[in-house]
């Protein structure tokens, strides 16, 4: 895959009623005329590391060679925080070390990581409330131009771990899983792998008092406005309604329990 | 006008809170490291054909020649609904064959159509519920590097049409029309066209029970918080209120009928 | 600071959800292809000539020098306001002449201003409803490009000035200042500037029936929870809660009178 010198990629939960991501695209543009942003996403709920832990960990793969990554999400802004500046084989990311990034070390994919303490790369004075824009920003304009990580601080050490919610498998058969997020469409995204259950010779699906008896292969197999569970292109169980909102028609939120039963082939 | 090479132009109805779209675009991305995204609407209602018709039919029109744009309203995804690649005399477009285009066939615009069934443009494996992720990004990458369309598929025939409303006349000097869109301002977008209406020499509109007795040449000309009917930037009729809202003063929504009464002069 | 040649910044009130940003960027890349389009926020509230100026004027100083600032927030649209064109030190505004750019006359920031009324730089027809469409993006094409203010009219005179609230102060060590916006994570911003206070030696706050004794230097030094005083990152006054929301906790809104007293060291 080609390179993309200068992409840098932005991942907040500033929204963009304020002045927040504005300020931060200028700062990037003005350390680095160059730089070409993209925004994955600035609705990250408030101050929701974990949403944003998703959000991320299923987005950054898809991104040309040499991205930098800056995502804030950060209540502990103006604490003792550490921020931390990451290197994978392919990525350099920028963020609060707060969990945000974790999915990075769980994968083992870390080869450089420093925490970033060198001043003479931030805005002067340092605000104790927007280092989005005293700090990442700034920071995030000279990675995209290629300056080594070893000159933002020293070595760090592991990575801040969040506690992501786990599938629980009580007996051989059954798996205890989570919503973990709705998306726009209504459908409910599983923390359940699916690739053990595209072996399965039955499936039952609990999602409240609702039970879906198989998995679909499309939206469209299930009739309008039916449940039906699918493989979710996050690689997880998904439930959703062809042409409809599965969200609504179960009532599921996020943290919901989700019930699989499967036979073991 | 100039060439643009290597604009991709974006619009879908995955919002942006879920990873949707940063993927489709870290994807355009990694496979054209130039191409240059500008997002149109993310905010297309969910499954909003129609809203998507009219929204990119207003649209296209003002970018740039050799601009590629790949439209994803998509609630077929995942069945045998073809997805057509199009070329006009100036642009590349892209999108599922569910009608969203079909606004270039009543213009009579189209050069070149195929449909994409090379999967050697697509990543793999192809989920069956994110085709955004898996074909469409990809194939808008190569074709904004310049891939010719007869590489991704065979010739298409038709576009598939919706049944966008049309006015109707029931005698000479009548106009029944609909309300389109109600705008963020809650200006009242109808389908009526204003072309005719210009030489009238006496004009009523009625929107519910409200009745108006001209067509104002800007807000300005109704006192503040009054109803006006105006030529909108569309080229259809518009009901606003200076300084207000109309949908909120009337009541009116998408679908409902608006009268015109005219002279034939 | 580096110049980036290109960059035009664009602020509107017109959302996401309708053609009119898509179209307006689809306009100025057809003037100037290599124009890089940033968004600072789109969703300024419907004709909110106020939060504009807020949100504009604290983001513009951080973009690099040379970068073209479009701002639309215009109910006067189609009437005989005029639409400026400015120079300062290091940027060029594009705007109407309704107060959104009032700060830059406060600034004393004005080299150079003119009255955009040469045609020759609009799209034929300019309708009444859209000048973002028809005048605001085809100059900011040009201005992108390099062209000289002088070509695109007249001089203009002193900008006109909205009513931007100030704080009073009823007697030494009395502030009294109002909420001038509440962000996305509730914080109450205020107009009150942080710089005299922090010579201060006691302050308490006051906002509604709630009473803050300190000035806060970071979020954490307050219980999760509870509500706290803090130099905000645009150098005013803002109340906060951490890790919760200031304006749920305490009711206020916009325009909400804000009181300070301080001993006066």
């Amino acid at each position: 895959m080609a390179k993309a010198p200068g992409v840098v990629a932005l991942l907040t939960d500033f929204g963009l009623r304020d002045h927040y991501v504005g300020v931060m695209k200028g700062v990037i543009l003005s350390v680095n005329p160059d730089a070409r942003i993209i925004d994955i996403s600035h609705e990250v709920p408030s101050q929701g590391i974990l949403e944003g832990y998703f959000l991320l960990s299923n987005t950054y793969r898809y991104f040309p060679r040499g991205t930098v990554f800056v995502a804030v999400v950060d209540p502990g802004v103006g604490t003792d925080r550490a921020i931390v500046a990451l290197q994978t084989d392919r990525y350099t990311f920028l963020a609060p070390d707060n969990g945000l990034l974790g999915f990075l070390q769980k994968e083992s994919r870390i080869r450089r990581s420093v925490r970033v303490t060198q001043s003479r790369y931030f805005l002067e004075p340092v605000s104790n409330t927007f280092h989005g824009r005293d700090i990442f920003a700034p920071v995030a304009g000279h990675l995209s131009k290629g300056l080594a990580l070893a000159k933002l601080g020293p070595k760090a050490g592991r990575l801040e771990q969040i506690s992501a919610p786990v599938p629980r498998v009580p007996r051989e058969g059954v798996i205890l899983g989570q919503v973990v997020s709705i998306d726009r469409f209504g459908n409910i995204v599983t923390n359940i792998g699916t690739g053990d259950l595209s072996e399965a010779g039955t499936v039952e699906v609990k999602v409240g008092k609702h039970r879906i008896e198989r998995i679909s292969q499309s939206y469209a197999e299930a009739k309008k406005g039916t449940l039906l569970a699918i493989a979710g292109s996050a690689g997880t169980l998904e439930i959703s309604v062809n042409k409809g909102n599965a969200s609504a028609l179960t009532g599921a939120r996020v943290g919901d329990s989700i019930r699989v039963r499967h036979s073991t082939s």
